[in-house]
């Protein structure tokens, strides 16, 4: 008996519309590097969403950690520093990726997650004492964040604000964009966005695509030799295209960028509903496609016999929290399936 | 009208029997990161062509810079510098991608765009007043070589055997592998370069594949903790399933890679006779799927309406040479309509 | 009026045999780049303070960043990190030295200023999620401390203890040695620091040398091209000598090292109980050659006219820290000067 | 019998002027890190002999690769490249320094040691093919060059001029600057020079420092934040004064710096022109402090017993090429005793 996985996001393979326009476009010759007209038509749609007066550039990498790499190291100085809550994705879990590019990461605790206003000064004053101490220069969030929190438009705009007022760059993390922006805690457009930050990236790979994230630079003075970055990095494909075409596809009129990302976000959102109802707590609220449930330690060993999740932490009295991602490709029938296994508490 | 491409080898999609795969594992969920049953399976398959006693790992990562970063940075310490002609790749064509890891480029003029065991005891003679000089330690060959060209056995059994004798590693880029081992000048296997060199890879996108690399590290020493080094480099895919499905066809028991690789260097050489045919002659002899043929301005002016190729370099007397790429998805009938548009000279 | 000032330990020159020793080399003709005569005697003098059978190597830097930069980037692969203290020198003192040359610091709280194994081990589990976490693998301490306190050699034992069943490399920042050894609170000796830890540094110029630190390098496997490392990064002098003179005179049969570094702490003490027996209290413990007494505003305001010292905290009732450093060059003339401006609490 | 050593121009101290302003210095207490009133003399008097509308900033190191390594990598984003001649010292004498920082060497071969305006314009158009190439950027020269020839005014002006036009930052190693100022070859005023470039350095070890270089920003653009650079490279010194007051002692009204390089440079002329006298050619015309006389190996021999220098080449015909090299320490009765010992031929 085969077991349905609840692991991540990223385990099928894409949305099969993304499958076809691969199919479809196969035979057409293209320049490649993204200077492919598919790439162009994504770069196009993708403008669309944003300010009519929007003045900068979108490229397209492989990988989430390619993404931050080259938005980072592109940026920066080399006696410039990033600040980022301690469980940044950047912090724990890309393997010393933005120190591999030499620069200094400077953490501080997170609210839900979160960098705070509050959090960012005291990074700030902290690291003050010129010139033996390396220089802050760009805040690092991630929306939603690594616990699947989002963040408010008001909370942006404050961190948006203190950037400007202290000549910070202010960079976001969009691995997982399309939940944020899917959120019923989300107040803030991707124009928005987009006018608040310096530079972001939309990330594919976990709202189906086979992968691709998409940078989007907002912030003119940023743009400069971007290209050279990508190039130097490994972050440029011979064949460009394979993310154009997947980005033409995610941000057509169907909109299958936020309509996979719903999805997922309502497969969570069952998920914590069911779980409640069956008379269990939940450690976080679901925001997005994360569910952290309370469950004792017997219930998981059934569980586990038909489903694959992480037990997240020990929760003390033989219960542990569990985390449950969904996605684009999560079939509903599993998600009744786990809630038909748990018995009511 | 739209002409067509001889530009290079990247500028289809991938070859159908890639795509169908894709499909049909599609919604099969698979671990993250490298760790599915298609790129164990693919593991299999290419190990399946090395010898029997081959102690060495596979990793696969989404494009040949990456490749290139990624080898050759998790083997040196920072002192250390690389060997390689001033035509390789990753001297010319990478945007400083090694030096940007911190490693000097020791360059010698190739033969033949190849490295001869006679310039690599030149660059360790000149680079051996130690400590003000980088310590060479390793050496860098591309197979065929950036001007298509493929190195005999008995010629990278030499410069196997120097870079044993003098403590160094044998590092091979692959990135047009498929084509040197297709070629009628070659007489290694895969399985005698896995046996001569401490690590190399094997091109997937120049035949066929939508991406990826596959590196082989043959030197048991150089295994330990690679994965960190894909990580940290941002050459490590959520969906590695990508990687391993594409590998997984290449090396099925049809042979796609090879028999890709036959295909494209089949059509550079009936282009090639077809021109020697019709009066001209060519640069430089013919041995994978690039075509050097001069011709006079005036045809190359006429060509160009219905084709694509890049002019190479005056040749004198009104003459140019032009560079044909054909590939794994090139249409013989556009071998023969490009020979038909040829005049008799 | 000059005042006199307490702020640091290297606002003079250089103690008297020292330059003196440098005259009577000036024209002695040497070997450059520490091939000369006088490093060679240096290395032996502190050998000869070693274990009989230590097989490491001695190098000389001119700065302790440089000794930290070269000392922690030759040991490591890139994907490899450093645990150390939040409050360590590479953590918060050297601009982001570290991370420059590629590798993450993770950091944990102190204990009085020191690592303790509990948090080493708590760095080892939180950073086990291989290969998406950078692999912690050099341990940074110093003794003395940023805060002046000092490891007994118990605790040093029981952190090399682990640092070899965990595999990892122990380094310790000694730009304090001096001032360690000469505590009160010290019971190790110098044969001890080299028998436990892999690699360390001997501060000279906290202890009256114009500049210099040596690097002692325990662990025969770390010495391999450990010069060419020093010549990259800038750290090798073109009159090495200089160096060698320098730490010649410091290991010399007066062992100038100890005691300039017993002057320092002993004029410390001297304050230290002169500002506790007119009723005031220190914030610390004066371990070393830092004293921080907590005095009323007032009082620091009048001291400010004839002593130079940082004020460190707010201690809360108009009265604040300061912080008074002594050296080797403390006239105690004026250590009775400040106690003699201070007036009874 | 001791030998006299012409191999090189850092064998001996210290001009005995800056011993004595060390000693008489010793007890001032000073702020640390480049803040003493030394330094800040220094500058004043540098800047004194440039023009009135300087607007730049001098900071300094201990070594002439930190004076590259901090300059260079100060200057740069990490896609960009240097263009150097094959023979420069950043290039075959530092181990791999720039590339350490990340940066491409772009090397183009040398007219007489010197870089043309024709080779940059060489290294500009075969490095062109954006983004897959590094960026030119920065062009790096030496003066005198590594063989002792010295730039004219005429040549610095069009190196400058072409910088300018292609918005390139030019950068001069002057570790050997004094040596070309004092050249009878010169036209060049140092005010010239730092008119002409955008950054370069003035070396004071080889002219009678014990250590230190002084790094002339020109280029208002290239000063921010500078000193983060000197501080994370490790090139920082606690009591920088002692640069400070080495460089106060060089450029003060007895312009020890010239005097001292014209000796040396006197020196060598009195040696070339002896061993011309005597029947010799050179191998080099003898600008700077460098003679390259050709000799029968069996009178090298024989000098051998009696002086060190180095056998640059062979010249044939059972002669050798040697290199003597003068300082401002050269023992003017030691030129003699070598003129002595030359046979006539």
């Amino acid at each position: 008996m085969t077991t349905f996985s609840f692991l991540d996001d990223y385990s099928e393979g894409a949305h099969l519309d993304i499958l076809s326009a691969l199919t479809e476009s196969n035979y057409v010759q293209q320049a490649p590097y993204g200077e492919d007209t598919y790439t162009a038509a994504a770069t196009s749609r993708i403008k669309a969403r944003l300010a009519a007066n929007f003045d900068g550039a979108i490229h397209y990498v492989a990988s989430g950690t390619m993404a931050n790499i080259v938005s980072i190291s592109s940026c920066l100085r080399p006696h410039e520093a990033v600040i980022a809550v301690s469980s940044g994705h950047i912090v724990v879990r890309e393997a010393g990726a933005i120190e591999a590019t030499g620069h200094k990461l400077i953490t501080v605790p997170s609210v839900d997650g979160k960098l705070t206003p509050e959090n960012i000064k005291v990074a700030l004053s902290s690291n003050a004492h010129f010139p033996h101490m390396a220089k802050p220069r760009l805040i690092y969030i991630s929306n939603a964040t690594e616990t699947g929190t989002v963040y408010t438009l008001a909370e942006l705009r404050a961190i948006s604000a203190l950037a400007k007022q202290r000549g910070l760059i202010l960079f976001l993390d969009g691995a997982r964009l399309g939940a944020a922006l899917a959120s019923s805690k989300n107040d803030a457009t991707l124009a928005d966005i987009a006018s608040l930050v310096d530079i972001f990236w939309i990330g594919g790979t976990k709202v189906g695509a086979l992968l691709g994230e998409a940078i989007v630079i907002c912030n003119p003075a940023l743009k400069d030799d971007f290209a050279f970055h990508l190039k130097q990095r490994g972050g440029m494909l011979a064949k460009g295209r394979l993310l154009g075409i997947q980005f033409q596809a995610l941000f057509g009129t169907r909109n299958l960028f936020l309509e996979n990302a719903k999805h997922a976000n309502a497969m969570a959102a069952k998920l914590a509903a069911g779980i409640v109802a069956r008379g269990y707590t939940l450690d976080s609220e679901t925001a997005t496609n994360q569910v952290f449930p309370v469950l004792p330690d017997s219930v998981i060993s059934t569980l586990q016999s038909y489903f694959s999740f992480y037990v997240w932490s020990n929760a003390g009295n033989d219960r542990s929290v569990i985390r449950l991602v969904t996605s684009w490709a999560t079939n509903e029938n599993q998600v009744d399936a786990f809630l038909a296994r748990l018995p009511q508490h």
